[in-house]
């Protein structure tokens, strides 16, 4: 449920899910789904700004519901179409995402994998196919607890659970939450006054939250491997 | 929901409950209520045999489900009923509990005490009365987040939500699963494989489940001051 409980499981040879609803792994999957080569996960503008030097990408980011100076586009999903993005690669900041991936690297993880409601079932699939261990790594807000993050984990283990033993109490309280929102997982959000529901609504960014909590509108596994997230 | 989330929080100042539902803190409320002098609690087996040496006093803790080596008593409430306990001095040892009561005094919190189901009421009085900043502090399991804890730190919640803003996620996720268990905390526990029900099962403590998930049986406030707990 925050990247500072992750060392309290083990990691190594496992299938990583790094989990951030809103909005990096959203936009990872659609930005895919529409056709960009690869996206190189960042966690700094000037990271960012310095490999938008290196190679011909488009370099995206945002602080404080802008587009971050030095950058050109902004973490909306709805900002990366099949018009702009097909055949493109992408560098993306992404900071409390970036720094989990890196954490389940350094962790031996086997394979890392990113999920959002836009590739639930993609995820979903690919654990099931793989048998292997997974831990799904909600990527959460400088390292708070979010229920968007954790909604979506429950989303896949309401999905895998026949296929998996689960190994602990933080899974079944995901899984209990997601049951309780699932039929609107909007208004849940709306009523349980979401720290980042508020963030993104103060920025005018409904549409954003509601395209992020609707399953597989880009269902694509985008795969970790060598600083990139492609579909393989 | 973890220790290892509790630098998170602005506990300056604050009040801040140390929940260890199975069963330090619903043992604690019991000794108290069947008139326990105070309660010293330590976090090791070693402190709690130095003590038990240096003042007339129960020593008591138990490792794997069994008194442990140099102590006289165990962690049940049960064992701390009127005719033995009233008058008396214990020293607990716990570890999860401890250690988190320490980190809230290093972070400079204002009063500390303790909740569980046993003394439900008199904590949400407690905090409705005070009108201060609250933290609820969940001892979980060598910091994994566990569901009992979870579940108290929701009925509290529950209870004393007209009188607070609620800032941050992790609240609104324990309500929520409050709401979904309190029907029948038991069954819920048994039905979501909770961690510490199989742990507790398998010693057949089914009775101490039981009385840990009730409200009100022993409904004191224990506060914590220079090293003891205490009714004021």
């Amino acid at each position: 449920m925050s990247p500072a409980l992750l060392h309290l499981y083990n990691a190594s040879q496992a299938t990583v899910v790094i989990i951030d609803v809103l909005r990096a792994t959203s936009t990872i999957a659609t930005a895919l789904y529409n056709g960009a080569r690869y996206i190189v996960p960042v966690d700094s503008v000037a990271k960012c700004i310095e490999l938008g030097r290196q190679i011909n990408c488009i370099t995206a980011g945002e602080r404080d519901g802008k587009i971050a100076e030095g950058l050109s586009y902004g973490n909306s999903p709805f900002e990366y179409n099949r018009e702009f993005i097909n055949g493109k690669i992408l560098v993306l900041t992404t900071t409390n995402g970036t720094r989990l991936l890196h954490m389940a690297l350094d962790k031996g993880a086997r394979e890392i994998v990113t999920g959002s409601f836009a590739n639930l079932d993609a995820v979903t699939e690919y654990l099931i196919r793989q048998k292997n261990n997974v831990i799904l790594a909600c990527a959460a807000w400088k390292d708070r607890i979010n229920i968007e993050d954790t909604l979506f984990a429950g989303a896949v283990i309401d999905r895998v659970r026949g296929h998996f033993n689960m190994e602990c109490d933080a899974s079944h309280i995901a899984v209990n939450l997601y049951h309780k929102a699932a039929g609107d997982l909007f208004g849940f959000m709306k009523e349980n006054n979401a720290s980042h529901y508020n963030r993104l609504m103060g920025f005018g960014l409904e549409k954003d939250i509601r395209y992020c909590l609707e399953p597989n509108q880009a269902n694509v596994l985008p795969i970790y491997e060598n600083g990139k997230l492609k579909i393989y």
